[in-house]
């Protein structure tokens, strides 16, 4: 185990051999805002209660007698506002200019009934203390940004109000979707992101390589010193798996193998696209969810997805289900120009989608994001040798869970619904 | 939503357009042998009821008068022994050898009083189906193989107890995992695999390109086709992400920027480094859970720590806590002549930590695999630019999934501990 610790950008080593008895206290979980301003009727539980709230300075507002400090934590959208006078321990640092938009602060207060139409309680501070300055130059000030000025600056956006839901829906997604499948019985697999198998090819995929020099040294490395055959082909015997190795699309081969063992199991991790699409809806690299039933056909697969979902609560009605031969037929029946055609075998595009979910189906909502489509699996995964050794019918799903986020959140660009989103020529933070 | 259904290795196609309500029952948790044998006094609380059970005959005893089999499914260790006479419905399979080792099958019986030693309770069969087949060159029979001729076999290693007991010990901890962190208020965060960023550095990294050819061409493609610029460097513009971009070694930097925003994150993620290390003890790819509090030290981390391995019950006692520079003292001070020689900076090799943990501590059993060391990071991540704007004291650890895993079966080797195991020159499966 490596422990690591900074104060404010510094390391800091102790440097003490003593057993945790000595030092160390019993973990506990930290009162957060969420648990103050979460309880009865917005916190009036609490009046009275002295505490300590740690958080990150949104506004500063400085009147006449008193000044009015928001502080959030990031547990919950709702700030706890924090009233400083003259008197209190730490006034000093309001004065000075200290206390600004992002600085870090420490406040050790009473709660009190509010005068303010916003809230119900806050915190009258007795001690304040800033545990880390802002920099002069934080970016994120009271006024509207724009999702797309926020996305050049990942590494700030989570300490505004959107993104902070965002990564707080998201992780209520992923955990609630653990939930499901163990309560079901499932197995989480971790399937491999590095695959030398030949037999996948959904999709363009991207090379895992050690041939060309690593992390720094690379942007100044010549071409010739890729290393090649008599031949003039790549010598792949040199590379560090010895052949050529790229970033998985799919887990759904390896759950496959597990769940011809294990019955149930799901896999949830990172796949990848090297699809050169500048879109709002593709990411180059996202999360799926993938489980895999043995003795299972399509029924017992799409009550799962439906039971799955309704599970983690974005949906409460039904589906229509519609294979992807009959969705293709709706559309040819449609008579409508579509800019990319339809013919059976193509991908469906948005706006095709669209039809079936606008047009053809005006009075089912819930399909939007879900489209469904029977895998045409005997083109895209021609595994029989592997497969052979299965003989169990099995069926499952495979789910892209930023999908999931923006149906949740309503989000227009799937990039502002993953921490770090990866697109063609974006790869930042 | 793409849905799949293979029926033995073929794809079933329905083409039926009709609403959840109309076809499906409610989803429902299968009855697995882990319920049936669970139960009280081994599943004698069943004596009588009729039930069914799915999965994979283990071995087969033919007998003059009944014929038992042992069928898995994957539950749990432990099988359901099946016995069926020439009576039941299905006994031709039998006969006809089609019920051998590796076959699918699901029985329907009641559930008796077993005369063996080895189990209180068998299912006496009323039907027998045989679902799938076994493959006559199914490799693992009953008698003991090696755990490197299995690896080889990754994909019908769950098949066997060794294997099925390490996917339940390993799903049973990443599920422990998730809990302890919600129940404690942090949020998972999804630190991206792919990073252009050049200021980690903790090892080898592959990287990851679009400049090689993709999937089965890659095997023929000559070195020259790496786009070159006039100076005939690697001609970066031209990639996926315009830059060069790696696999990440650590989401510590990506954890860091969330948690100050969200007080408390942790990762739960794929990691990879290059490091042409064919031993037991490494792996290109693997899982780290790292954890990083806001406005917290080292006693906060280490606390965190100490009640996480308690939570998922890898330990119970207490641990000795050492830092890097004493453990280099200590080791220095030893005079002890290691293979590798010991000096402030260098990585710690197993034989210093076996020193540590069996000569320096012996009376503490319980930091074997747990050696704590302080991060050098001002040296292995000079990313200030980004930290300047963290301004608030925090601290984190970083742990090895499957270092977890090793600890907590015994496993020798940790490429037992994952399903498909990256190393170099094996990217199999």
């Amino acid at each position: 185990m490596l422990f690591h610790h900074l104060s404010s950008g510094e390391v800091v080593e102790k440097s003490k051999t003593e057993s945790t008895d000595e030092r160390v206290g019993e973990f506990r979980k930290r009162l957060r805002i969420v648990d103050i301003k979460g309880g009865e009727s917005e916190g009036c539980d609490r009046l009275g209660e002295t505490l300590t709230v740690r958080g990150w300075v949104r506004t500063l507002r400085v009147q006449s007698s008193v000044t009015f400090i928001e502080v959030n934590d990031g547990s919950c959208l709702s700030n706890m506002q924090c009233v400083i006078d003259s008197d209190a321990e730490g006034y000093d640092q309001v004065e000075s200019g200290l206390i600004a938009t992002g600085a870090s602060i420490c406040v050790h207060g009473v709660v009190v009934p509010s005068q303010g139409k916003k809230q119900k309680i806050e915190l009258k501070i007795h001690k304040l203390v800033t545990v880390g300055k802002s920099d002069t130059s934080f970016p994120i000030q009271k006024k509207k940004v724009t999702r797309e000025f926020l996305r050049s600056k990942a590494h700030l956006r989570p300490r505004t109000n959107t993104f902070g839901a965002v990564a707080r829906v998201r992780n209520a997604l992923a955990y609630a979707t653990h939930k499901f499948f163990q309560e079901n019985g499932f197995v989480w697999i971790s399937s491999p992101i590095i695959t030398a198998s030949d037999c996948e090819g959904a999709g363009e995929q991207f090379c895992v390589t050690t041939l060309i020099p690593s992390s720094k040294e690379a942007i100044d490395s010549p071409a010739d010193a890729i290393p090649r055959t008599k031949n003039g082909l790549i010598d792949w015997s040199q590379d560090f798996f010895e052949k050529p190795a790229f970033l998985t699309v799919s887990g759904q081969l390896n759950a496959e193998t597990y769940a011809t063992a294990l019955s149930d199991v799901y896999t949830f991790g990172p796949t990848f696209r090297a699809e050169n699409s500048n879109t709002s809806r593709h990411l180059a690299e996202f999360w799926m969810i993938e489980p895999e039933l043995a003795f299972a056909d399509l029924n017992d697969d799409m009550a799962c997805a439906t039971a799955y979902l309704q599970y983690v609560d974005v949906v409460e009605k039904s589906f229509v289900r519609l294979t992807y031969t009959d969705a293709v037929e709706l559309l040819l029946k449609s008579k409508k120009k579509f800019e990319f055609p339809v013919k059976w075998g193509c991908d469906l595009q948005s706006e095709h989608e669209r039809y079936i979910t606008e047009e053809a189906f005006c009075g089912c909502p819930d399909i939007k994001a879900f489209y469904m489509r029977q895998n045409d699996d005997g083109k895209t995964m021609n595994s029989t040798s592997i497969r052979r050794a299965f003989g169990v019918p099995h069926a499952g799903f495979g789910l892209g869970f930023e999908r999931l986020v923006q149906f949740a959140t309503g989000l227009d660009n799937i990039r502002d619904t993953i921490p770090f989103p990866r697109a063609p020529g974006s790869a930042e933070f």
